[in-house]
């Protein structure tokens, strides 16, 4: 059994990932809402087959390292720090390999690093840097969330792709302190569902507005004029303004652009390691998930899937790239957000 | 038992509606390739029923409608042939009815009306009417096939959205016989999943090379350069060059547009009674179809969901329709499918 929710109140996915004293905790997203089952992972190993094996996603990933990173270092009980230091190190390179394409599990394992920098404690040290970790990936959330708040109107109707987690909710507990009462169209977001599974469900436990569609119907609502924005999160943006995020994204911010929709992408920040989307690895999971749904063969046995988990939005299809220091159109990101316009 | 195919060879979706003295066998689209079911319509309206209910679609209706007008004539048996003809017209109402979007199903009733008018055996009037409007669109799916091979370079890779039937087959059949050895991306298309059931399976019936992807994926191949040409079929396209087609249709033409990707357009005719996209009703089918997959639930219980079932795709996002009288450009479709441009 999981520990109980550190944030009473939130919707269920924005706890999802708990650290307990016999491990990590991880809510199955790939049978939520249908199921409500726990991954108990014991270990760092563990932890990380989790991520590879889709447990969780989206920001789940960065909380699952970061809690990893708190198993790592209680393994290392007895050794002398450096070698516990080393030992997390490694630890922390095999879970930054779980999956290519995000960058947030590098920074999870960055807090954890800097806090048992010279640490005699490296365990209590790791335990202190996870948590705040975990405080600052959602006071930054809270941050981005409200700056977004800003650029929509009264009433949005807000198109919105995949999953965007605590990013998402974010700007949606902005929208509803503001008392904007947005409404949202979700995509499916096939072959996971995320859309139809995870954002839709915690749009309504947060009591909005929400509407299905199919990953092929925004281009058609957006034509007729029922779409006031269109609002990702990213799962990387590149310091010249090239969002990252799950595979379909750029074809809604193509059409957003075609019929007049702002795109606002949501992220903390640019990714300083990251110059422009060509410098981004994008992840091509295994094609047979294109061919089932739900665990269910959903496609002719005679064809074979291709899988490209994320795609690359140029900046031309960018309007704002929405981070915690305030929003910022693509070419105006790195001066705006590490330059003296960011405050 | 549905009776022996008459066009022995071809793939298994192109002849899928077949008359026998028993009435309408109507191969079950919609569990179609996983179960080889065959749907036994005995009577005109439960020929109807089976359309409304997605027992077939694309091509489907048409042949049903053609041999739906057939029972009726039986149905009409010791009627006058005036009292039949008017009988035989309020059938023709109803199948018309069954769904909004596709002009076909008035063409197939057409051919059978003009077929009994002044005849005295109305039923042998109405049998030859439907056997002339079955050969008169294989026949013209060939043609229409021939002139859009003509398009496509040696090794074209193709993208195409939902399920063409015989205007698919027809393209790949000249293709083949060109020696052009094209490959297919097929999209998915939610929530019927045509591409994945029907599209990709018939395909692979043919030997073409073909790879699925979700709805969501063809931006990015086409911003990679992996795509030469976005090919569709169309359930109606006006005379000033609006393509109305599978809702989805408009996504992928804006992304080709963008990155410069042609988009032809398959239809044997403009429909002279639709000047422009919005002269066309769109159909909208259940939300509750975007909400299950196969049949199983596949949301949140939390969410509803909406489906147009077709969107227009302006002439502008076009740059060819493709018609049984060769291939025009959409400013130029109706001077050159009616006019002396035509031959």
């Amino acid at each position: 059994m999981p520990p109980p929710s550190a944030h009473p109140g939130s919707p269920t996915l924005a706890d999802s990932v708990r650290l307990a004293e016999d491990g990590v905790h991880i809510l199955d997203r790939r049978v939520f809402p249908f199921e409500h089952r726990w991954v108990h992972a014991r270990t760092v190993d563990e932890v990380a087959v989790a991520i590879e094996d889709m447990v969780t996603q989206s920001s789940g990933p960065y909380f699952a390292v970061l809690w990893g990173m708190v198993l790592a270092a209680r393994e290392t009980a007895g050794a002398d720090p450096d070698t516990a230091r080393k030992r997390l190190q490694a630890a922390g390179e095999r879970l930054i390999a779980t999956r290519p394409t995000n960058d947030q599990p590098r920074k999870a394992v960055e807090w954890v690093m800097s806090a048992v920098a010279g640490a005699e404690d490296v365990a209590a040290a790791a335990l202190a840097g996870a948590q705040a970790g975990d405080a600052d990936y959602r006071r930054r959330s809270r941050e981005m969330g409200r700056a977004g708040a800003q650029l929509l109107p009264e009433g949005a109707r807000v198109l919105t792709h995949c999953w965007g987690d605590l990013y998402l909710v974010g700007l949606v507990e902005a929208l509803l302190e503001a008392g904007k009462r947005p409404s949202f169209v979700c995509t499916e977001t096939r072959p996971y569902l995320q859309g139809a599974r995870l954002t839709s469900h915690t749009l309504a436990e947060m009591g909005v507005d929400t509407t299905l569609v199919t990953d092929a119907m925004p281009a058609s609502l957006m034509r007729a004029g029922e779409i006031d924005a269109l609002v990702t999160a990213s799962d990387r943006v590149t310091m010249d303004g090239h969002v990252i995020n799950k595979v379909g994204t750029l074809q809604h911010a193509v059409a957003a652009q075609t019929f007049g929709v702002p795109f606002h992408a949501l992220c903390h920040a640019p990714d300083p390691h990251s110059a422009t989307g060509a410098d981004v690895p994008i992840e091509y999971r295994d094609g047979e998930e294109v061919l089932h749904t739900l665990g269910r063969r959903s496609a002719t046995d005679l064809v074979r899937g291709l899988y490209p988990a994320f795609d690359v939005t140029d900046p031309r299809f960018v309007t704002t790239v929405v981070t915690d220091r305030g929003a910022f159109a693509p070419d105006r990101l790195a001066a705006g957000y590490f330059g003296e316009e960011s405050r």
